[in-house]
């Protein structure tokens, strides 16, 4: 697969596409776009995206470390929980506590089912930044986080898909809160790997091209008001941008 | 809107069609098919499957009646949960309890987003039958219910679509397992209303025309095995049957 940064956006006429990124130039058949200057859309069109709850060693070390899992904990959205790079995340109204939660998400490439973790790396197109936004009033209420974690625009992404090879083994994951950094993990710290995320699920779900696996949050989630701006940035990636306003 | 039952299938050249069915005749265009003779395809292709948890009364009178929600209790699946009528349920492998969940789903029409109650049938298509398949296995290891519930064909329905005026508001639900009755209810011993609970999900979560609502089982759920036949029967709509086998 050749190494590169994909980025989707809405061209001058209204036309969706897919350009290369290279520094903040987009390049698109013959033509170049700006970066800064373009309307960019969510990196992909999953049908479906499952989430890891936890995941990484760090996030586990602050609870004792007893229960290492021995199995990915998963949870699910829907395709209206989608929302770009630079979009608002809407606070869902009423509620005390809705935090953010920096994760990377894997981007399926082709059709994926029962794969070994030995080869689920041919399934996969790349990774992206990923903000898991949780309404906890809701979520402490409820056996399966549909209200807490379901709802439209709870999963914002993007901007960039890099291919697998552009990101290092120990990149970096950081969530930036107003500018203070208030997550960073290494992807070392995950417990389960990329390929044995993928596998597991492959053997539950048919894994469709544009479908997302959420990859988990470390420790660190912390609350959102409205006028904040949160950045998840992953080495290798780039920055995911959004700012939070009132519903 | 106009009072039908309409079945999605495939004709003899392979294309996917929507017709009228009255008694076992559908009619699509100009041309007649007879139901027992076609290839039936699920009834819609929804984006997304909100499933309600319990749901009836007289589930909760089991339980002793004391613990009456305020909301809804909801979960998800994605739309590789969907299979249809006359296909089979294949039990997930080296699972010792799966059982089937009688249930009927509610088919949105158009793209509905915080609707009241009072506007909310304006939004619904029409009722089919579902069969919530769950591997307990799982389930109950699980906070959310995705191993347990979220596999590949764990929601057949299907095989009509019967606009609301077709189904009494008492109308019976019943679940036939190799010929033997083992869930039935009314519709009447729903806590939450069809209008209730579709406007209550459209204030989380944007529903686009083809998603489905599940919309709960009462008492009964039992084990399946290879070779079992299991029947949805909703009273003005139809009987959804699948067969069992192992995968």
């Amino acid at each position: 697969m050749l190494a590169m940064r994909t980025v989707r956006f809405r061209d001058e006429t209204g036309i969706a596409r897919t350009g290369e990124l290279a520094d903040e130039t987009i390049k698109s058949g013959t033509k170049t776009y700006d970066f800064k200057a373009i309307d960019i859309l969510p990196p992909c069109e999953p049908t479906k995206v499952i989430c890891q709850a936890g995941g990484y060693m760090d996030h586990r070390e602050e609870s004792g470390f007893e229960d290492l899992p021995e199995r990915p904990e998963l949870f699910l959205k829907g395709p209206n929980s989608v929302s770009g790079h630079g979009d608002a995340i809407e606070l869902p109204p009423g509620k005390d506590l809705v935090e953010f939660e920096a994760e990377f998400g894997i981007i399926i490439g082709r059709q994926c089912r029962e794969v070994a973790a030995d080869e689920a790396m041919d399934y996969v197109d790349g990774f992206t930044c990923v903000n898991d936004i949780s309404n906890r009033d809701d979520q402490e209420l409820e056996r399966n986080w549909v209200r807490g974690k379901a709802f439209d625009g709870s999963l914002p992404m993007g901007p960039v898909i890099a291919t697998p090879d552009e990101v290092p083994s120990d990149a970096t994951l950081t969530l930036r809160h107003n500018g203070e950094v208030k997550q960073e993990t290494s992807r070392e710290m995950m417990i389960f790997s990329v390929a044995e995320l993928v596998s597991d699920v492959s053997r539950l779900i048919t894994l469709e091209p544009g479908d997302i696996i959420a990859s988990g949050t470390p420790y660190g989630p912390d609350a959102l008001a409205a006028g904040d701006v949160v950045e998840v940035e992953f080495e290798g990636v780039g920055t995911l941008r959004n700012h939070v306003i009132e519903r």
